[in-house]
């Protein structure tokens, strides 16, 4: 288990076990100061209020995160750069899994907290859809649609394997388990319908042994059609 | 434009117009409760405080959509039911444009009136998920992944389509363009990738023009892999 090191973290660990312990609205600003051994000015240097101090530095990572995506090649797959921005995220969970449990116990008790949270995670929903639709710009509406759902979809998979991953005990590794997911997710995307094509009277042929992954169906319809 | 009838519906009006022309702290719950031409107490039969007041009365959907959830037939399709769900909270706003229109203006000018809107969103995602696992209890974790993503996705586009049409003036039919919508969706999403099946030495053997949606073609191939 890592050891706190910062005040920030110190402060962010005696708020969620007082939380935990005592009830939230019975705990205040100087007991979770007191705890962690800091004064009272310094919970102020680094939270407004003690809600904030049960949470990872979200505003943080939402820099890494826009920083990532600003500076992503224009030439880099979207979905990849996407995937790789939904693991920053990850990393302030995986880095302290003994800490994410608690908070995970801690934000099904107190409602403001799960709104907190939810609040949050819309921040790193609605960066990810602007950064797509940047990608996409120009595009029709049908792909704009499609570019809400993608953004919507991967912060979904994010959350539904953290959950899983706290849930279990946060020992494997996580990681790996957002990527197989996300790998789900895009490869369902790319079956997004499509914009009808000029009429032809070609065929396509596809010969596969029943049982393939239909992803793999896809992909290679796509491959197909994108050669013509 | 529907005629407001109800008090809470003047109370809803009168609350968007004046934090629109000055300002959401300024205005107070007496402004309303006088713009609107009730009194005081009627404001507090209707609401808890003069955020709730902006919008409509989801707490009345959110038990109409679980209402509906819980009457679904065990054999109907639930993304099909989902859908409807998602039509049912479309109703609330495709019913008054204009005040869609407003409290559209207001939530992207106040930032606690949006992450009210968002919040009041992932309760829908969370019901819609809840029915989704129930239907499928039982089946693996890939399709929990799969399900909780789905029911992002509804909310995902039903948000879109509804953000879409209000910015276009709110005229035409919201809910032909959400269908529109969720087809493409529930496509997509039929293309997740599923658990490998055993091998045989059958082929698949597709034909079909080059241009055909995607969707379709995964539709025929899993119509095939179904009769196996």
């Amino acid at each position: 288990m890592p050891q706190p090191r910062s005040n920030r973290d110190r402060l962010t660990l005696a708020a969620i076990a007082l939380f935990l312990a005592n009830g939230y609205e019975e705990t205040t600003v100087d007991d979770i100061a007191d705890a962690a051994g800091v004064a009272r000015r310094t919970f102020f240097r680094h939270f407004r209020t003690k809600e904030d101090a049960v949470f990872p530095d979200h505003d943080g990572c939402l820099a890494r995160v826009r920083e990532h995506l600003d500076q992503a090649d224009a030439s880099a797959d979207p979905f990849a750069v996407t995937s790789r921005a939904a693991h920053l995220v990850l990393d302030l969970y995986a880095q302290d899994p003994a800490t994410a449990a608690q908070r995970y116990q801690l934000t099904r008790q107190v409602e403001s907290l799960r709104e907190r949270e939810i609040t949050t995670t819309s921040r790193y929903q609605r960066v990810f859809a602007d950064y797509l639709h940047r990608c996409d710009a120009g595009k029709g509406e049908d792909d704009r649609l499609r570019l809400d759902v993608t953004a919507a979809a991967v912060v979904a998979a994010h959350n539904h394997i953290l959950r899983k991953w706290i849930r279990e005990g946060g020992s494997d590794d996580i990681h790996a388990r957002l990527d197989a997911a996300l790998g789900s997710v895009e490869a369902t995307l790319r079956a997004w319908p499509t914009e009808s094509a000029p009429h032809t009277d070609e065929l396509l042929v596809l010969v596969a042994r029943p049982g393939t992954p239909t992803w793999r169906l896809v992909r290679e319809i796509q491959a197909v059609e994108g050669r013509r």
